[in-house]
């Protein structure tokens, strides 16, 4: 069995049109040890397929929380410290475009949540882009209407729970909790937004943003996308969709670096409309006016706050360099076949009843994560796998996330992933 | 008269406590002729006191906008990415101190703000920490009270007034503009918050910090300070003062970087009250509990918002270093040294009638800049001093800006700055 999916994984990594791309990425080998690995593999007799560098390899299958260091990144900003920073100093927010890089690096960002250029501003973290959204979207509705009702993903990533608390809060609504799934059945007549994540980070689901987006229109409401766990993984497809507004993070899947700067979409016919409740000089018309009155800039611009975070900010351009002649129609079907085998490794490895897949079977209900309920013991279940050189996460109370970074994870190492869960399990 | 200026220079600079510490910092020397300088200098026939570098040196005094780069900080930065997230990835979080470095690093500010550990929190942007100082500062005070107004510094910079009148806006208040010097009166039974810059960015004032905070909790009010122009330059005695809530940016006289994270302090006693607008999952008491239902930390963190940004946030905490050793009153002597230094070589050097001092002669009324009124051409009479290698900066309508950093600023420098001036009026 094992030697079956071992040389099937072979096959794969022979024909994945992406596999180039791991090359531009700082990935471990875990040749000095460091990583608490110690030959295991060499120990377990399964070598059949895997070239020496293989089996020595750390298996990163935590992109979904932190995307690893693309290779581009250090040099840049060494660049920005060294020289825009030291050498031109002041002169860098016009001459090496500091100023315009949240709209600069916000449209790249757009193209691979598709986003037109215009729409995606990058700066904050999720948190105060979900506040900015959420109060927008009532904003948009309009106290006449009689909108109050904000819907919010009952299973969302707490902050986002949070924060919707207290933009209803700050804007005399009401927060209504509602499975993601009945999302496009729940928004009615009181609904002045609905906030979705679109993958679910727990479970990996992935929800149906067409439809959803359709449904929350039809009953008049505004819908805000969560694309934290989305975004770099598969098509988000947002101006196709005609969503309104959309969050998200980019130290996961765009690999910008631990607490990267977030993004905001809005679309571009509610730009006009989009009233922030963070209307920060950085979103002024005219911000060095230095005027006591705010008017608020035209387009993606208005979403800014404050100064952008230069470090970060351009930190994140260079990760997104690895993007460049990647297609995200080709990301999303080797990100299904990662995920397809490796379910079917675990399947293949694991002890019967020990875990079980939190993650649909259905293509089109799965992101790019596999989550494993454990039965038992999963905090150490996944700490064992680490110090085997298997870099999951895990969540309370039961969750064991494996992330499939479809630019860097391979299909040998999946099965390796996997094997070794089997071993720790048995 | 600019000989006797020069002597003088030269016997302040070798008088200087605080010279040593220029070597901690990259500064141009302009040796390479990008800095538009080309030798001016040497033509001017006033080389007395200066010695060959000092000379060709750029005069760097823009450094309450944007401080100079500090040498430890690129090589910190390389093994945070490299190391830290390259080779440890998601392990930094914790094995690195990546997740409580908003609170470490927050406390190191708060040394030179004069806030005892525990009360301030690195991150966000300064705007966004005035959204969330103000609105909390409105939640102190409990709508029972009646308290709705805000009063707002009427010569603030502008992005504080913007968020304060979303804060009013959010909140059922109304915003009161007040001069700073009129706040220690305006403040009465219907304020809720008095929102007000330590220093006045545009004229370099210094606006009194325990007589307007006295003066405003003697109403039974709150009071927010904008440290952004203080921080770094001159003592600020949070604690001893008795200040309630304060915020500020990083990237002037803390040398942080561009755009580098802002910070909150929240008096310790007042923290249990802190209720956040802002209630993101990284202030929850327990953030991987992942949790539906909020709940607040204890202590700063609670001013926590988002994930960190962790290059940006490691940036500023090397760039902290060069504080090491470092006392405040020292910092503000030689602050006052400088600013008295200028004054007098721009009186001796600048044409009758050219341009006048907005900045206030009184120590206690001054900052650590002086602004000049320029009464023709100030824009292009900036932009020549910049071709000319004295960086300072301009803001509409006609304020010429020169900020004095006495970790790296000299008075040779300051006379030739000066000196420059005179030529370029003249």
């Amino acid at each position: 069995m094992s030697d079956d999916l071992a040389g099937e994984a072979a096959a794969l990594d022979a024909a994945d049109v992406l596999r180039a791309k791991r090359a531009d990425f700082v990935l471990q080998d875990g040749q000095d040890g460091q990583d608490g690995q110690d030959g295991q593999d060499g120990q377990d007799g399964h070598g059949t397929g895997h070239g020496p560098d293989a089996a020595a390899r750390v298996v990163y299958l935590d992109g979904n929380s932190l995307g690893a260091l693309p290779r581009g990144v250090p040099g840049r900003l060494a660049d920005v410290v060294d020289r825009e920073w030291g050498r031109l100093g002041i002169r860098s927010w016009t001459e090496s475009g500091w100023w315009t890089a949240p709209e600069r690096v916000g449209d790249r960002i757009g193209r691979l949540v598709g986003a037109a250029p215009g729409q995606v501003v990058a700066g904050d973290s999720t948190s105060v882009n979900v506040f900015k959204a959420v109060v927008a979207g009532v904003r948009l509705a309009g106290a006449a209407s009689g909108r109050d009702e904000i819907l919010v993903d009952a299973q969302t990533f707490p902050t986002d729970g949070y924060i919707a608390e207290s933009a209803a809060r700050m804007t005399g609504c009401r927060i209504r909790s509602v499975e993601a799934g009945a999302m496009a059945g729940a928004a009615g007549p009181r609904t002045a937004v609905a906030l979705v994540n679109h993958v679910d980070y727990r479970t990996g689901r992935l929800h149906d943003l067409p439809g959803i987006t359709a449904a929350v229109h039809a009953a008049g409401a505004r819908v805000v996308w969560d694309l934290c766990h989305s975004a770099g993984a598969l098509p988000v497809a947002l101006d196709a969709h005609d969503v309104d507004l959309a969050v998200g993070c980019t130290y996961k899947y765009l690999n910008g670096g631990p607490g990267s700067p977030a993004y905001l979409y809005v679309r571009r016919d509610l730009q006009p409309r989009f009233d922030s409740p963070l209307p920060g000089w950085n979103s002024h018309a005219d911000p060095f006016a230095l005027a006591p009155a705010y008017a608020p800039a035209d387009g993606a611009l208005r979403g800014r706050v404050g100064t952008p975070d230069i470090l970060s900010l351009l930190a994140l351009d260079a990760a997104l360099d690895v993007w460049e002649g990647v297609g995200i129609d080709a990301v999303r079907a080797k990100s299904l076949a990662l995920t397809d085998f490796f379910l079917r490794c675990v399947e293949a490895y694991a002890p019967r009843g020990r875990v079980w897949s939190l993650t649909p079977a259905a293509h089109d209900e799965r992101g790019s994560q596999v989550s494993l309920r454990c039965a038992a013991d999963g905090q150490e279940t996944m700490a064992e796998l680490v110090r085997r050189g298997v870099v999951g996460d895990f969540r309370r109370p039961d969750v064991l996330r494996f992330g499939f970074t479809p630019l860097y994870t391979g299909f040998a190492e999946t099965e390796r992933a996997a094997r070794v869960l089997g071993e720790v399990l048995a």
